[in-house]
């Protein structure tokens, strides 16, 4: 029983951690910025340095960093795919995704990334969290993405 | 045990839900009218408002409205992704994923849609069907969709 | 319980083999032919006919058609989702996916395809493999495919 208790512990930490790089998404699609820190360790790390964007750590600077954001994007849309589970070890993971972001600014401009979402989480009592989130290219789209 | 096999049903259920709405997409894609029509209970309501598209109730509904869409587009691929489960209640779900959806008329013209794909669904003897869906945009294209 | 480690292992398979394509995606999307081959059984088949390009059989044929579109292409994103298991029978499995590429060539073209990943994969002392991949267009690009 022991067994099949960790296989099933697995298969939900597995949903969980996929969940969550969905719900990033979501919140930043709905422009929530507190919806977007709930996602994150108090302390967590933002690091966009792949897509020529800056390094942000801790709740203000996240905050101060998607309150621009949101004030120079009118849609956005994350569509995330390719979820891998790359390491599970207790109450610390490391995963990513691929992400085909959308969005029109309210200047109407189009935007356009194709790139990675790859992060280490950590399971605290309000479920798993990011502690670390990195954003490297995946194909260079060509179209400039706003300065925030 | 019991405990064990409710984590089992649950797990077992959203892979079932999340094969519902990629099982929806995939008879469009197919051009498949009664492929569409088995994803939903007999009188469930498809409601395309957010598309600036009509309500529809019922399968004769249903499928007169694909019949005139299959008619209209030569291709349709209908990408889903960010499938969240957001309620499961015994017998009835909640549940929404993002569609991107490419096509291609047979005229010729592009179709663009960025949206969200939201359901509620029931459990019946042959397995989770739709009750209602809803397809408001995510990021408006600006590309038109043609009148169906 | 033999019920119940069943069930566990169905949904375990179901995930292997949707890490499976996606494992293949990655691989081509780092450029990797090693990895790209460790997908596949030694006499697996790339069946890429459905794209007006060769069908490879093993290995020899696998790896010099990598190297030659590694060549070509600068970048690569293969954006998989509709995960669907169509058959599991054992050692035995059948399953889809969307795939939705894009990339950019060495001579600054763009690519774009929107196709299907169908593969039937064998359960090997490594874990899943493909032994038969084949690859339809879902809607065409219009855009040509260069060829490698």
């Amino acid at each position: 029983m022991e067994a099949v208790l960790q296989r099933l512990q697995w298969l939900e930490d597995r949903i969980a951690l996929q969940d969550l790089i969905i719900e990033y998404c979501a919140q930043i699609d709905r422009s929530n910025v507190e919806g977007v820190l709930g996602c994150f360790v108090e302390d967590g790390v933002l690091d966009l340095t792949g897509l020529g964007l800056p390094r942000l750590q801790g709740r203000t600077e996240i905050r101060d960093f998607f309150s621009s954001v949101f004030a120079t994007m009118a849609y956005n849309g994350h569509y995330s795919s390719n979820f891998k589970l790359d390491a599970l070890n207790g109450d610390r993971a490391s995963a990513h995704a691929y992400v085909h972001a959308v969005g029109k600014s309210t200047e109407g401009g189009d935007v356009l990334v194709y790139a990675k979402h790859e992060f280490d989480a950590v399971r605290t009592e309000d479920g798993w969290k990011i502690a670390e989130f990195r954003e490297p290219f995946l194909v260079p789209s060509g179209e400039e993405i706003p300065e925030f």
